[in-house]
């Protein structure tokens, strides 16, 4: 699709609603439920399965992969790494989030072992992306980055230019680069840090707008879905936790 | 109890409320919290536990056991059994949601391997009472349905009587199924098809209500009051998120 | 810092947010998104992470641990244990939350085996402080309990007493309990019980204190917040739904 003319955000979301694609995820376990309601709401068909017998079959049948790692262990990784090798034998895009790399070396080189594996998209924030580019030490605590996103923008070329991969760092503004390209996307709202998975819930979007179109417009769609979102949700929210209610509402609604 | 008065709502319901009875759910990781928030709401007892160390000891305590496939993997299934064996030993009735039957092979044959062991309940949605039933294909995506309930009318009878279940098909009617009898219940609202879990909290209902009376009953019941919630929820919510919220509300409420 | 002056609950607070505290919980499936956003609303900073081959690292650097078993198996076991271990040889306090402990063998003993391991902190409902503390049967239904905490407060000098840990028994009053001292916290809201996860996410908040001053000062400060916050939530609640989601706005605003 990448030499037809890109489509427009309304078109592009007006096609997500018609063809609903088959989001298959393979993410962690605080964030499983919170997903699956953002791709719904959003009008994707979710799906979370992780058994080695079957991770293969959804992969091929997806129309996009989301890969996770927020609470890995090494069952996970096995799976991740049969269905990783299924979509692209079958052509489906997919998406890493690479949630805490830099924060444990097993997470660093998880993450990195899956970056070889040719994603389509790395979606991460900045202290991850900076992890997982070079020998930045420092920049995560726990699972939070403690970097600001265009921090991590000199990190997010090189991670794409040796990856191949589409590179977004997400944060205040969020990057979309490739090799030859940059996009940034901007609005949203500070209450979506108070809110566990709004990152995970942006990876997961993102890879249902892979299921209509060329990944870099689907990732500046997907960022700028959720920006709007967030900033619609925060102007009648009295805290995170109406916040993540009316998130889901947001992205509910005709974006066309 | 078969051979009693049936119960009425308000008294089931009273009766519910009174015995809290405890349910242990061996259920999904994108449904855990939701499904014993909808049980806690409802009035009853909710545990999830599924080391093989403990689940016959639940299992027996419990006065229903809901056993639900929608992440399943070879450790689940082997709790599944176990639990199932001993709430079977002890007459504790249990209920079956086989999510995602039809979408992969090791679904369907995990399904079916539940659905010999004598579930009390089949609940599902069209496309999985249809996988269960014979060799339809194509009636699923993902976890989702592709087809109307009544479209599984005939499925759902043939898989009652071929397994001895009732058999339950949800969907915008719901079908309550036994090889002499078919009840249906209407109402309910068309967005809990956007909140992720809302038939597994169906299911988790029903079982409920079987801790306090026959399972027929319990399936009518358990249906009559998620369609009377949900269009309650509907009634004041601006999307899936406050609708999932408002749910739970209107489920808590006295439904004598 | 046990000999210092104790921080006032609003410059403990203040601290908290300041610092951020890092707070790695091995906790169970059921309240892992909801004790993240709690932790978040508070201020701190939550990592979920099992897998053996980083567990040790995540408990190194946080400021505080969480030890949980409400959907315990031998593999979590497993991380539990190793967690636990590399904590205390760092210092890092810890706090253990018996899910259940009395309601199977297996649960009662997994406890058990933790409390020899000392954790800073035990946080139970009356019926588990009971069954850590002795022979009492009977005592929960499920993961719930039947006994009043009021009904603990000999169990849990017992427990503190034997096992040098803190004793918190949370229920319509909270009593914190050491061997040479014992305070109650008053508040709430009966609501609390129709969520699942309250008394987990109690736990959490505890911890997180745990990572700005001492232990007993961490427990009456997290209890007071959360017994001020359901209060709060409670206003304006239309049922558990809108109470869960009023709850994390609670938790979030500024407690100084």
């Amino acid at each position: 699709m990448s030499t037809e003319t890109p489509l427009s955000l309304p078109i592009a979301f007006a096609l997500l609603r018609e063809k609903r694609p088959l989001v298959h995820n393979i993410t962690n376990f605080v964030v499983m439920n919170w997903t699956a309601n953002v791709l719904l709401a959003l009008g994707a068909s979710p799906v979370m399965a992780h058994a080695p017998e079957e991770v293969e079959d959804f992969a091929a049948m997806a129309q996009a992969l989301v890969i996770n790692i927020g609470t890995l262990d090494a069952a996970f990784i096995g799976a991740m790494e049969m269905a990783v090798k299924r979509a692209r034998k079958k052509s489906v895009p997919w998406i890493l989030d690479p949630v805490g790399a830099g924060a444990t070396r097993y997470r660093t080189e998880t993450a990195r072992n899956l970056v070889v594996r040719k994603p389509t998209i790395i979606r991460g924030n900045a202290g991850e992306i900076m992890a997982l580019a070079g020998k930045v030490k420092g920049a995560s605590k726990g699972v939070d980055s403690l970097a600001a996103s265009d921090a991590a923008l000199d990190a997010a070329k090189r991670l794409s230019e040796k990856s191949g991969a589409i590179v977004v760092v997400t944060g205040a503004t969020d990057y979309v680069v490739s090799p030859d390209r940059i996009e940034t996307v901007e609005g949203g709202h500070a209450m979506s840090q108070q809110v566990t998975g709004t990152g995970c819930a942006v990876t997961a979007v993102i890879a249902a707008f892979m299921g209509v179109e060329p990944a870099f417009d689907a990732a500046v769609h997907g960022l700028t879905i959720m920006k709007r979102a967030a900033a619609k949700a925060a102007t009648d929210a009295s805290g995170p936790g109406t916040f993540a209610t009316r998130l889901l509402d947001a992205i509910a609604v005709d974006h066309g």
